[in-house]
């Protein structure tokens, strides 16, 4: 069932949309001030983010977007992880590659000389813990075929996609051409929905990939009901069973389902208090993934995703802060025990 | 999958330890007086019983016990049931038969003519919604395979049987006959482990009967951990997997899951405010087995068990207070939207 890293160079390589998390701490009335609606994520403009990003304080910029948060939580653990998503040759786009790569991601794309700058996603958290953002997805959504590194997806034992590139044309066409390279080395697809608007949005497409393009899925359960239209996250269950390799559903604090052909596992989630659940998908398929190119068994798989969900909501951010692998090692110890 | 009502007289017989549940309402202070230690369940002897009994307040009668409770249940729902159990030819006694009767289950034995009184469980229920117990089994536990009646058991579609049976030589005996009865009918053998202590005094035993005599498994959480030695659920869910036909594990807030062959299902808990758990495997047990009595798929059948599991643990007592026809009503229309 695993696959076998001894033959690649990666285990995981990763597509999705670039974007550099500006985060700062910002008192409860500066939200107010820059009009905007506290906890709430809105789509701006490259004029409003600059007007925004102006006026708040000193900040923290991390490389972001969903995908590239799984390729960091696999290197995280000490696994082999690249990334390809697109970033302008600007300051941003520079900081994007460098944050990524020290974090130990080969970040797998040149950055772009168009005119469109790099994506930023603006966190104003307050005080009480709740971000507000502002999200400009600038030249990540520009990302094409010509980014699709087939070489690169047939040293990778895993070729991991985000639902969000749906949202392009382009990316779409990017997204088929680098399902179709890994299928032709041998490889798994893995594709995470992202979110249940994108599981609305695309529908019809989603579930013929599933039934047919991809090995390994990743949803929770608004999105895995989103995508077969039905109320209960059984009847969800019983659509997806035999439609891919894998699939993974995760349920937060009710745990995850993993389901592969006859086999199926109900996994805990890790017992953690919730700060901030930005995240946790990303760092569930992070952990899975890791586990399972490293031969461990399906239990194991979705034992070491929820630890490191519960670890990255267990604080501000989708970088875990903790050491991924003694976490590893707590799991694989309890589970031999 | 389903059993054929069309052919029976019944669709549950159960078989299990008769015990009269004397309820009262009782201030704080009277726990202390009685020397007895709040929201505790004590086994006490006859004479002490009588004692504790003598000093409550005034009580309400219920045949109670854990077999019986389901019985209820599957009556409540309009299902047919009978009860197998010992009771005494006692005041007691004949108020058991007459209270099991008057909810619609046919009270299927002859008050015994012995010396030992009918047992008793004594529930004194402080302002604080706190039941503390005083349980003395009494002539319950002195059951035996005379009580075995192979043609009542040959004309129900399941045999309903508790863990707690084999705590007595004779009536595990009695089990035994019990369950080949039902199989050389060709009917359906359901257990419920009862409780994870009872498993730890059993355990290679309910092994055993898991994997041979019983068709239907009904275990919460810490039951079939407890059988397998085992720390986590999922660990038990491999375990019992293809032991028994199906296997319907509660897990509290955590809901359900049913396994059978190739067939899986993860069942939501019924969302309610709890406040009393009394009788909540016992009418998870009915719901199923009523469902299951009556052609519905597996799914339908942990709906339901949940509404019934919620409906009983939402007020004091393990006899629920709301129609049930009208919860399965309600529970179908759901499913069929």
């Amino acid at each position: 069932m695993s696959a076998t890293p001894s033959t690649t160079d990666f285990d995981v390589v990763a597509i999705g949309n670039a974007l550099v998390d500006v985060i700062s701490h910002e008192p409860f009335e500066q939200i107010a001030t820059l009009g905007l609606d506290p906890g709430s994520m809105t789509l701006v403009s490259a004029a409003t983010v600059d007007q925004v990003y102006a006026r708040m304080g000193p900040a923290t910029e991390v490389s972001g977007g969903s995908a590239a948060n799984t390729a960091a939580g696999v290197a995280q653990f000490g696994g082999r992880a690249a990334f390809i998503g697109r970033v302008a040759d600007d300051t941003f786009g520079r900081l994007y590659a460098h944050d990524l790569q020290s974090v130990g991601v080969q970040f797998a794309s040149t950055p772009a000389k168009g005119a469109t700058p790099t994506g930023r996603c603006l966190v104003l958290v307050t005080p009480d813990a709740q971000r507000t953002m502002c999200t400009y997805l600038g030249t990540g959504t520009e990302l094409d075929a010509s980014y699709v590194d087939d070489d690169l997806i047939g040293r990778s034992a895993v070729l991991y996609l985000e639902g969000y590139l749906w949202d392009q044309p382009a990316a779409m066409v990017a997204f088929r051409k680098a399902a179709a390279a890994a299928h032709t080395a041998g490889r798994k697809v893995a594709l995470t929905l992202s979110d249940s608007f994108c599981v609305q949005r695309h529908r019809d497409a989603f579930v013929d990939l599933v039934t047919g393009a991809v090995d390994i899925l990743f949803a929770n359960e608004s999105e895995i009901t989103a995508l077969y239209e039905v109320d209960d996250f059984d009847a969800a269950l019983q659509h997806v069973r035999g439609h891919c390799e894998i699939a993974a559903l995760t349920r937060s604090e009710k745990g995850s389902v993993i389901v592969a052909g006859d086999e199926v596992h109900v996994i805990d989630a890790h017992p953690t208090a919730v700060v901030d659940t930005t995240g946790a998908g990303d760092l569930y398929a992070a952990g899975f993934l890791y586990a399972y190119t490293h031969g461990h068994d399906l239990a194991t798989c979705g034992s070491l995703a929820s630890a490191a969900a519960a670890e990255v909501i267990s604080h501000i951010g989708a970088r875990p802060v903790a050491d991924l692998r003694s976490i590893e090692a707590s799991v694989l110890a309890a589970r031999r025990a």
